[in-house]
């Protein structure tokens, strides 16, 4: 028996905005320490795991571990059914091939639950090992999505090098500079660097552009860079945990993409 | 000679809004006492009927009946020429194939006025006997309009047993329930279920979604069910009138549509 | 060497927005006066005419005249990676074939540069005579705006008489009359008409929509008409200068078009 009630609904609606574009099924795990995913998107190029901690929620009953598989756009459509304010409850009888999702206005004059039916999903679960990064920026997540999306209409790529952004494309080049800024009014306003020794990457702008859809579950985004591993695009929920979106540069030579 | 002026000509533009994605062509009825339509949707299932009473205009003149055939496509286009603040008065000639609908923004300074050309449109008007309903519920109307919508994602019919809406489709199945909820700070918030014995009817979702369109009209839609009768949905107009659709219920059995 | 740099970025933006729908390519001139574009439509039936003094920029450097040619799509992509608040520098050296538009945001914390190659674009640059005209009227650029797209959904074409605009198509006639309104609260809210001889001519609503792009560069529109001209529409840009564009009267018989 699975009974997972999360207060703060809205979090479950904004998850599931952030992966489905990037992934179409996939299974949900449940284990005394958390409801987990880990997925890799459907051309097998970025990596997708999301962590909601047990603590997080404020009614977490997990006999047994449960491994759920759910089409993410099927998940969304009724997650969409719920207000922003909405309690959801997620619940599943052991041996069951439904889900079940309740949704509870705040003043109890509605509820509604929306059952779902499970997949079978084939899956591997990935070892991803802890690793030292050469450069970490943690910058505000709005800004990170706009750099993103601008350089979207001038080219395909983006290098990053360090906390320069940059894309060439038909029409021309662009270059970002990002820099340090700890002098704000807010905390997740600043943009921090801490650079051990210089990096340059190129990756797809498209999966960035996917990875920002995660930008309405924090205010601040952390991109882990090294030369040898795949970028880290970590979004933090709340007090809960995080959804990190795992992607492997590009490795064609980077003066062939200057125009 | 008719000339009806209307100070809240936004009533009018939200009127031809509730209605033509249901009725393409319509008679509009004018008499002494009022400005009414009543017309099937093209497919024959639903049933509108418009009642804006002589009382609520600020200057009634209406000679003799008359009945002015419209494409409600076309009215609309116009209407929505008029500001929101805008006085609406509508005129129109004895004998002639013309209407004109006329534009005072409030303060003075534009004065629009659109020709339209009338159609001969063939129409019975049927008489809706008083009926008495098994159950009524008053309801906010965006509420209602929300479920309509939610259940749209999940299946095509809505049954509707007293306060329960529910739907079932490829994806799952949903139940949504309303309580009765009178305790709150404005009355148009309040949900109240008056309930003379159960009733459960089956009805097309597209239809329900169609009425919902008059949702600006009013803050509170009222649903009557009875088991051998159409559902009557109605929006009350301010001080004028109402906007009711009337829906038979779909007469499959009721099991069949349980997945 | 050219260096431009605007505090109000987004007034470039704007000019941009208002006149890509109308041009596809032209020659921006730059010259110790001013940065200036004249350009025919890609059917040759529109003028624009943009004047931007070197005085409204904080930093003008034109070391001599110089003439670039410029996609205004892919300038518009450009320039709409700057933020609203952002800072603009054009940047060109002697006899290169690119152009930078560097954005700066308010704090100072990214800096973007775009550049973006040049085009050869033949142009002749006509001679716009002085005229007297025989009505000028001087109204909210939104009302403007708004008379515009409401009588498209009705007609092709705009009869301009003096200052009453009217169109007539398929499912009618539409007349729309603007006073003139000198006591308002704000100047720029006010309708003023100066009418040295009544005046009536006819234009095809498509460009007169086109020219209302340009609404958001200004709260006024001033509209110029004589009998033997083009119309002038003219919009004010700050204390810089202006965007003005001038269309040719239908000649068809007027009595034509009435339905």
């Amino acid at each position: 028996m699975l009974e997972l009630r999360l207060v703060q609904g809205s979090l479950l609606k904004k998850v599931l905005e952030a992966i489905r574009e990037l992934v179409n099924d996939a299974n949900f795990d449940c284990s005394a320490t958390g409801f987990s995913l880990q997925a890799m998107d459907s051309s097998h190029v970025a990596l997708v795991a999301l962590l909601l901690r047990s603590e997080g929620f404020e009614h977490y009953r997990c006999d047994r571990n449960l491994s759920m598989g759910m089409n993410l756009n099927n998940m969304a459509k009724m997650l969409r059914c719920a207000g922003n304010d909405d309690i959801i409850t997620i619940k599943a009888d052991d041996g069951s091939d439904t889900v079940t999702f309740m949704f509870e206005s705040p003043n109890q004059d509605k509820i509604a639950d929306f059952e779902m039916k499970l997949m079978d999903i084939d899956s591997e679960h990935l070892g991803i090992p802890d690793a030292e990064y050469h450069a970490i920026v943690r910058m505000p997540s709005a800004e990170f999505a706009r750099i993103c999306k601008d350089l979207s209409s001038i080219g395909d790529t983006v290098t990053k090098e360090g906390v320069k952004f940059s894309t060439a494309g038909d029409i021309g080049t662009a270059n970002i500079v990002c820099r340090q800024n700890k002098t704000v009014d807010k905390p997740e306003e600043a943009t921090i660097i801490e650079m051990q020794e210089p990096v340059s990457l190129t990756f797809a702008l498209r999966y960035m552009n996917s990875f920002t859809k995660a930008t309405p579950l924090s205010e601040t985004v952390t991109i882990s860079l090294s030369s040898e591993l795949p970028v880290v695009v970590e979004y933090k929920i709340a007090d809960m945990g995080y959804i990190r979106f795992y992607l492997a540069p590009k490795i064609e030579d980077d003066e062939d993409m200057k125009p």
